[in-house]
C-alpha cells in the first residue's frame, strides 16, 4: 500500500496543540483509505532557538525537503520578539519558505453558515462570502535585495528594502492564481499599486499577457488601498484574488478576519515541483498556549489541504473537511467561536469529537 | 482686516463639484469671522494633462507654494488610467506632496451618530469609532530610489522600488503622531513589519526613541497584518495609528471603509512649515461627474481642516464642522449616505443646506 512522509513542525505556543489534534486525524483517514504515513517531528522557530540556537536548523529543512509535505503548527512569541533579525522565529519561517521554494501561497477564506455571527460585518455582508487569496510567497520586499541600514549623504541612519519582481516570478503565481480562479468560479482580481511602483507596473504587465492563457477566466485589477476597503464593503464581489508578498500579507489577514473565525483558516504554499507546506494562518497565540483552548479546525483544515494539494488524496481530505462541518453542526465549540447555546470544549475535545465524526 | 490665499484644485471627476461647493463655505464663514480669502483656481491632475499636457503644471505648484494652504478636489479617471507613469494624473499629485513637503498626511475616520447604520459592520462594533491615522506622506516607498525596470542576472525583466526611511523622517513623523494622540485621548499605535523588513525596524527604533519626549503619552507597536485584522476586528481600540507611505494608504482607506461613509471623510497633509494640502480622502468618482450626485461634505470638511490646520482659524472651523451635523441632523443625505426616511439630495442641494446651517 502507499505510504507517505510528512514532516510535522509544532513550532511554538498552541502550535504543538493543534498539531498533535492533526497528526491524530492524518493517522486515522490514512487508514480508512489504506494508505501509510510516517511523520518525523522537527524543531522550528522558537522551539529551536532553545535548543539549537537557530530558528530553522538544517535538519529540520532537509527532512521538509525529503518529505511528501510538511505540516506547520504556528511560531513566534514574545520570548524572542527582541531577537536579532537572524534570531527570529519569523526568520525561520521565511527561510523554509524560501528552502522548500513555495512561492504560491493560498489562503481561503470562508464564512461558514454556523459561524457567520462570528463575523464583526453585518450578516447580510459576511454570509456567502468565499474568496481565495493566492499570494506571492518568495518574492518581493520579503526578499528582494539589496536591504538593511546605512547611512544617507547627510551621515543619518537609514534602513531600506527592495521591492522587486522578475517577469517568471509573476508569471508563475499568475498561472497558479488563473488555474484556482478556473476552478472555482472563474474571476480572478489582480491587486497592486501600479499608478505608483514600478514593481507592481510590471506585476499588471505580466498578468496581462498570462491572461490570454486563460480566456475563460474573467480578470480585473485593483489598487491595493481600494481592496483593503472593498472587502470591508462587500467582500462577496471577490473569487480569487492573486498579489505579492506584502499586499497578499496585509489583505489576506484582513479578509481572513472578515470571516471573524480566523481560527479555522488554513493555507497552502506550493512550489512548481517538490513538497508543500501547509500550515493554520493564524499565529502562536502565547497567552493561551498549553492551556488546552486553541482551536485546532484550522490546523485540521490544513491536513486537509495537505492531503488534497500534497499528496493528491482527494478523498481523504474530504473526510477530514466533512467531519469538522459535522462537528461544528453538533454543536461543539472551542473558545474563539463559542456562541450561547453552544457546546464549549477545549483543544483535545474538539479533536476527539472531529475523530468521532470522521 | 486680515486676509489668506488659498489655492482651489478641482481637479478631476467629481472634483470641481465638491470644490465649488466647498469655496461657498469658506468665503461665507471668512465674512461670519471677519477676514478676507482671496481664491486662485490652478489645473491638476487629468484636467491638467488635456490642457497644459503634465498632471502638475509649474504654474500650479508655484501658486500652492505661495498661497496660505491649498484645496484639493479629487484626481484620476480612466481616460488617464493608461498614461505612462510621468503622465499620470496620480504623479502630479505625488509631485504636489513633494514639491510642498507635506509629510504628516493626517487621516480622520470617525463613525457619526447618524450615519453608523451606512457601515457594513455590526453596530456596537462601529459606534463610536473615532481614530486618526497619520501617515507618512513623503517618504518611503512611493520615493524611494532606486526604482524603474532593468534585467536580471538571467536576462530577465524586472520592475524594482525602494522601501527606505532615514531617521530624521521618521522622528519628524513621530513627532506630530504624538502631538495629535497627545490632543486626542493619548494612545499612540505605531504600525510596521519589524519581523521582516529592516526599514520597519529602523522605524520602530526610532518611534520608540521620540517616545521619551511623550511620556504621557501611551505607545503601542502593531505589525500591519495585525493592523489590517484589527481594524475589522475591534476598530475601537485605536486612537491614533502612526505608519508608513504605503502602509498608511492602505490602512487609513481601510479605516475610512469601515466609518461606512467616505463621502465623509477630509485630510490633511503638513509639513514643518509651509502651506498644507487639504483634500477628501474619496476619489474622482469618474461614473457619477458631473451629475450632481457627489457628496461634498469631505471637502468641507477638508476646508474645516483647513481653517484650524492652515489658517488657525479655529472659530471658522467649528462653524463649518457644527453646520456639517446640523445639515445630517435635519435629515439630507446624498445618495453615498442616504437610508430610507432621509431626504435625498444632489451635490448642490446638499451645499446649500450646510451654507444655511452656517
Ligand atoms: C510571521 C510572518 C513572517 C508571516 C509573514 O509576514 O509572511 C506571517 O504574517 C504570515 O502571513 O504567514
Ligand atoms: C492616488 C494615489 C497616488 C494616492 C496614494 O496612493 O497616496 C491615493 O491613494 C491616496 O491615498 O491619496
Amino acid at each position: 500500500s502507499k505510504s507517505y512522509n510528512i514532516t510535522l513542525l509544532p513550532g511554538d505556543g498552541i502550535g504543538p496543540e493543534v498539531i498533535s489534534v492533526a497528526k491524530n486525524a492524518l493517522q486515522l483517514v490514512a487508514s480508512l483509505e489504506g494508505f501509510k504515513i510516517a511523520f518525523e517531528e522537527m524543531p522550528m522557530g522558537g522551539a529551536a532557538l532553545d535548543v539549537v540556537g537557530v530558528p530553522l536548523p538544517d535538519e529540520t529543512l532537509n527532512s521538509a525537503k525529503k518529505s511528501d509535505a510538511t505540516l506547520l503548527g504556528a511560531i513566534g512569541g514574545y520570548k524572542w520578539d527582541n531577537n536579532e533579525k537572524h534570531l527570529k522565529p519569523e526568520t525561520g519561517l521565511l527561510q523554509l519558505r524560501e528552502g522548500l521554494q513555495v512561492f504560491a501561497n493560498l489562503r481561503p477564506a470562508t464564512v461558514l453558515p454556523q459561524l457567520v455571527d462570528a463575523s464583526t460585518l453585518k450578516k447580510e455582508v459576511a454570509e456567502g462570502v468565499d474568496l481565495m487569496v493566492v499570494r506571492e510567497l518568495t518574492g518581493g520586499i520579503y526578499f528582494g535585495k539589496p536591504r538593511g541600514f546605512g547611512t544617507n549623504e547627510n551621515g543619518q541612519e537609514i534602513g531600506f528594502n527592495t521591492e522587486v519582481y522578475a517577469a517568471y516570478e509573476i508569471d508563475r503565481i499568475a498561472r497558479i492564481a488563473f488555474e484556482t480562479a478556473r476552478k472555482r468560479r472563474g474571476k480572478l482580481c489582480s491587486v497592486d499599486k501600479a499608478n505608483v511602483l514600478e514593481a507592481s507596473m510590471l506585476w499588471r504587465k505580466r498578468v496581462i499577457a498570462i491572461a490570454s492563457e486563460y480566456p475563460d477566466v474573467e480578470l480585473s485589477h485593483m489598487y491595493v488601498d481600494n481592496a483593503a476597503m472593498q472587502l470591508v464593503r462587500n467582500p462577496k464581489q471577490f473569487d480569487t484574488i492573486v498579489t505579492n508578498n506584502i499586499f497578499g500579507d496585509i489583505l489576506s489577514d484582513e479578509a481572513s478576519m472578515i470571516t471573524g473565525s480566523i481560527g479555522m483558516l488554513p493555507s497552502a504554499s506550493l512550489g512548481e515541483k517538490g513538497p508543500g507546506l501547509f500550515e493554520p494562518i493564524h499565529g502562536s497565540a502565547p497567552d493561551i498556549a498549553g492551556q488546552d483552548k486553541a482551536n485546532p479546525l484550522a490546523t485540521m483544515l490544513s491536513a486537509a489541504m495537505l492531503l488534497k494539494y500534497g499528496l493528491c488524496e482527494e478523498k481523504a481530505a474530504q473526510r477530514i473537511e466533512a467531519a469538522v462541518l459535522d462537528t461544528l453542526n453538533r454543536g461543539f465549540r472551542t473558545g474563539d467561536i463559542h456562541s450561547a447555546g453552544q457546546k464549549l470544549v477545549g483543544c483535545k475535545e474538539m479533536g476527539e469529537e472531529v475523530l468521532k465524526s470522521i
